[in-house]
């Protein structure tokens, strides 16, 4: 109950992160990232914890008297069946270490505001698993001040991320897409991206960029469309393309639910799937399959993304050290039936 | 901390529940149902337990300083997105009054096993809103001897409820359903149906029985199909009416999920959704209007229903009591692409 650092003089034994912090003067984050292995610190501080660690070794400071049986879920926004596939991930790994799972949601927003935080100390769960979500630094040392572990999962794309993170072979998926649909005999294909801000959404239009670049197909930019994951925008680019001169015949749609909008304007414009236009979507949603036509996608894993979330919340409750700082999961093509040869 | 029930003797001011119960040699639950004015309770039993509120006075066993921060939401399986929508509604009315949301699922069984109710009877949440899912009469017992609330969100259909119940007008939807379609012409009208054990499905059943027999129109049996609310379930049963002699022109399935089934069908058969057959749903997940034909449905307010439950939680676990122990909220036609008159 005693927020504030512990007192750091005369302790005896191996150090907190948080009397490392207090004694070398820097962050927990940065004592953080020196414990973690990371590269981004400077050589002298870095060298100042490390010396105080072989002096008074290093302990987790955890305190499991204290904590509760408790790991919180942060979501940006509660909606579509991606949430529900994370969290039943994350379900099966607390069940097993019989752990209530708390669910929050900043209703669309990416950073969570004060309350929120001020929540999660009080009830001093094992760890935190944020989705699509980034803390602000103060809020991840505040976590860290308490020993709370923080797990990223498909994070938004700051390069300034302290916390271990879990996401897909996105640029790989891409990749997977665009080899698919020039395989099938495609040169004017179109790509609806997700947000510029968020690192899945850029990792999976280079992947696509690569794979045309690697097959010696040029791109048209006018084939290059920008979206924002939303249904809407599916809809919208692919009436537009539709109307050109020179209309795609396939789409690569960076989400399920932006294809879903392709397959909205295509019936809108009498444009048959995937007779006049092959899509590929990306997740995998419970909902490709009943797409009609099923929807041809890149499955990305997402239960196993959140189950890997909770397992490496609970190994660092454990005072366990991860292996890697990020884990990818391997993304892979589902072909069905809204892609084939053009005519 | 102490589990078993407060000692009885020599104790001062108003009494718990559980405290009445140890006094009376009845159960906590038989004390709940007296203490909420309910009708099913004997005579003899009711008078022992009012006199001793009479003499003892009655306080509900609140221990807020041991009470977390938390109200429990368990739901029979996370899947779909109608999940989704409760829990919006549920996180809602937490996040005003600061309370963090345990979402717990039983993977598809309808009865928690014994680690859940252990799990939320050391977590102590300010109570449980139970999705879809029945308590043993021993597990709702457990958790009012620790005056954990307990609130009931479209309950299976066991008339043994002891707590207090959210639901929607289900029988209205099913009665709206079927005058939609009787109104736009149709006669030969097939109903596909949720499991018989659920409350919610047969309430939708008899309402649309309701609508055709006020109407005047016969029912055919054979137009009359089960099914348990899955989408294969709308797909198997629409390809069976649609080989009949006499096929429907119009089809009433009791959950959209089912709804997007009979779509399934009618692609396959080449059937015309809604020039050659129309479809009514029920639920009015997210996805209905993204159905190709935007899908005509029973809007249930899921959300609505999940901010009640939580509401209901909250004032219990203040102490308050409810004005009533069933609460439906009002089900409403919403009508889009999926119907028109018959051909």
């Amino acid at each position: 109950m005693n927020p504030s650092p512990e007192p750091v003089r005369n302790v005896e034994g191996p150090l907190t992160i948080a009397q490392l912090a207090a004694l070398a003067g820097v962050s927990t984050a940065t004592v953080s990232k020196v414990v973690n292995g990371r590269s981004d610190v400077g050589a002298v501080t870095r060298d100042q914890i490390e010396a105080l660690i072989r002096s008074h070794g290093y302990r987790r400071q955890r305190r499991p008297a204290k904590s509760a049986a408790l790991i919180d879920v942060l979501f940006h926004e509660l909606a579509g069946l991606y949430a529900i596939e994370i969290l039943n991930g994350v379900e099966e790994v607390a069940r097993e270490h019989r752990l209530g799972v708390v669910v929050s949601e900043l209703g669309g927003r990416h950073v969570p505001g004060r309350g929120w935080i001020e929540d999660v100390l009080a009830r001093r769960p094992h760890g935190v698993v944020s989705v699509f979500t980034g803390l602000t630094a103060e809020q991840t040392e505040r976590l860290y001040s308490r020993d709370i572990p923080l797990v990223l999962l498909d994070p938004t794309g700051d390069p300034e991320h302290d916390a271990p993170s879990i996401g897909a072979s996105n640029w790989n998926g891409g990749l997977a897409a665009a080899r698919h649909l020039i395989a099938l005999g495609h040169r004017r294909i179109a790509v609806i991206t997700g947000p510029d801000h968020m690192e899945a959404s850029r990792a999976r239009l280079d992947g696509f960029r690569a794979g045309m670049d690697l097959a010696g197909v040029q791109i048209d930019p006018a084939l290059e469309r920008h979206g924002d994951f939303q249904i809407e925008d599916g809809l919208v680019h692919t009436l537009e393309l539709m109307g050109m001169d020179q209309p795609p015949t396939a789409v690569f749609a960076s989400n399920d639910g932006m294809a879903l909008g392709v397959y909205h304007a295509a019936a809108e414009l009498g444009v048959r799937i995937p007779e006049d236009l092959s899509v590929v979507g990306f997740d995998d949603l419970p909902m490709a399959e009943w797409m009609i036509p099923k929807l041809t996608t890149i499955r990305q894993p997402l239960k196993a993304m959140g189950a890997a979330a909770a397992s490496a919340v609970v190994a660092l409750s454990a005072g366990e050290r991860l292996s890697q700082q990020r884990i990818e999961l391997a993304t892979e093509l589902v072909v069905r039936g809204s892609t084939s040869p053009p005519r």
